[in-house]
């Protein structure tokens, strides 16, 4: 896969990206002696027992410069969460613990106070210089504002993938237009495009009938302005499956051109100047399992996304595999009999049978040549984005 | 909860959304006989044996009104996937189990074809009328294509709910400010707002140091203009937690204040006017896991999505519940030895230890006084956004 190029972004346009740069911790974390709940300040050694009393010497503030306990024995600063420990305290007493009358308090703790009670202690959670996030991070709300908890008011990110979609078929109506009764209406591009936007890219979409011409006119389009090119239908071997050949006139090379799956088989892979083109089969389940298992995947890389392991889950019930061909069955995720997450499997009726998907959960992968898997098998599980 | 309004939306702006009507299919689906394979389709009748011979009478691409089969025996029509079935013909042989010679195939399959193979019947995934998407369901590629394919061009959805949110704390510096030794920087504001905004909110957004004037004055514009109200910090019992009482003089009604659990303790929840107001607690962990836990579900409530079921994921290793508290512990999701997929808890340093969320997957829930929970004890495992 090619590398996208970068953008460096205020934080708030850079949710979903990958990071593409290091984040350090500039400062130690958290920065100071942080007080962790409400109460008073004080020196462990000055309360000999539970019930030592002691007088309230200020109030320490969030957000404000450190106060200083006075030194001599039996004093004490009111403080609240969030603020720095005052000078010279090294532990608090929450408001439960204690008795207060004026200015006095008196400790009521089944247990003396230790130093470090109620103190989350200065560079406890990460020292200065410590890395913080990683370059191929995707930046989701934690990341984000641990890039703020350090400063960062922008960051290093993939740029967003161009993506040209083209889908062909003469069978496709507009979904808004009269339809024929030997017609389907368009949905690939809705699919597609959806998934693929709410992946990050850019996807600009053409419709072309099964016309070399014109077919041949929007590939060379799309691929001038593209970092990826994706197509469905045209790939396989019938006599209007013209991408094939149109995408190696259009100066792509074929890498691969079929796959031992179902569904998914005719899969067409290769590359122009550089750029990715998946040349996806056009029933709707194909394209769609083809989309998640080979696409998505690919934009990560070219994101520089750190890799996901595979999650794996149980089957419901046994499956029998096939002799060549690796199989991806739509699945819906259960509690199983003791309590834990199963895969039960949902065919789909053909390829074609789009609305089968829509109860699924996302489909699972059924390695070839297994004979027939036990119900508990762990297959692979991918979840629809 | 309330319910959300809802807006009238074509389909590539309802991306994200929750569904506010059903969606039934209009044609049955497939809407014809569909062919599945590149071949040629004929009366299996007329293949009596396994190397009839055929003459191919016509081409039938995809998107064109059917041929008629000759009447006569021993007649094919030449198929595209995705074409209507021939009038006449009842079978598609594919390409590969035929041999051609000019205008004539001879069959060379196994087994002598039968009625139905490589067709896609009409109406065999649906019948028109039937129930594709239901009120409720999370539009996402699935849900729009199956719109798309029964000529939905818009959909009625929930409006995106408007959200203000309000970070209060005079030790919290701006992220590309100097700060102080005794500040952090902001970064609830970061967390929160991206978390909402990924799950469809416009949020508003506004910092207060703990002054009570500013505050309520705050408070006052959000509660105007927002759907929601959320707020960080404030709401325990130091002195400075200004919220619980600048929220009741602003008319909202406490509905609890205070939860058995650790983080979030402190949390306060009211209505003022009928909008849902959560103040939740200032420490990052807290407030992060308490959007997940609390405002999160709240919204999808609101927004009439459908409930789903809560995740369980057995623990690695065993844990110490609290005799009182519901305990939230973020956990990262590993391979367990049977290859199963297991919890392993990652505790805070205190719940103002941000950083060690980064590398998490979201967080578990261990019940309160449950003693020592084994290994292997299913905990509910909710992701984080």
């Amino acid at each position: 896969m090619p590398r996208l190029g970068t953008d460096r972004l205020p934080l708030d346009l850079a949710r979903g990206r990958v990071l593409r740069e290091d984040v350090i911790a500039d400062r130690p974390l958290p920065p100071f002696d942080r007080v962790t709940l409400d109460g008073y300040a004080l020196r462990a050694a000055d309360a000999a027992g539970a019930s030592a009393e002691f007088t309230i010497s200020g109030f320490q503030p969030a957000g404000h410069p450190p106060l200083s306990l006075p030194a001599s024995p039996g004093h004490c600063i009111e403080v609240a969460t969030g603020a720095v420990l005052p000078d010279g305290a090294d532990c608090v007493v929450p408001y439960e613990k204690v008795e207060r009358a004026d200015n006095r308090v008196i400790l009521r703790c089944a247990e003396a106070p230790r130093p470090g009670d109620a103190v989350h202690a200065r560079g406890s959670d990460r020292q200065a210089g410590s890395l913080l996030l990683r370059s191929g991070a995707r930046l989701r709300g934690r990341e984000l504002a641990v890039a703020a908890s350090c400063g960062r008011t922008d960051l290093l990110v993939s740029s967003r993938p161009r993506i040209g979609l083209l889908v062909t078929g003469d069978e496709l109506a507009d979904p808004g237009a009269p339809v024929m009764p030997w017609q389907q209406r368009r949905s690939n591009d809705v699919a597609l495009r959806s998934v693929l936007e709410a992946a990050g890219a850019e996807v600009r979409c053409r419709h072309v009938g099964d016309d070399a011409t014109k077919m041949g006119a929007m590939l060379a389009e799309l691929l001038e302005v593209s970092d990826f090119v994706v197509t469905t239908g045209g790939v396989s071997k019938g006599r209007l499956d013209l991408l094939p050949d149109l995408l190696s006139r259009a100066g792509a090379t074929s890498r691969f051109h079929g796959v031992a799956q179902r569904p998914g088989k005719p899969l067409w892979f290769g590359l122009s100047g550089g750029r990715p083109v998946f040349g996806l089969p056009g029933n709707p389940v194909s394209s769609f399992v083809c989309l998640h298992r080979y696409v998505l995947p690919a934009l990560g890389c070219a994101a520089g996304a750190a890799a996901r392991p595979v999650d794996f889950v149980p089957l419901v019930e046994p499956v029998r595999s096939d002799r060549v061909l690796t199989l991806y069955v739509p699945a819906v995720l259960v509690r199983g009999g003791s309590g834990g997450r199963m895969a039960r499997l949902v065919p789909t009726n053909t390829s074609g049978d789009l609305t089968a998907l829509v109860d699924t959960d996302g489909f699972v992968e059924i390695p070839p040549d297994g004979g027939s898997l036990p119900a508990g098998f762990l297959a692979p599980f991918r979840p629809w984005a």
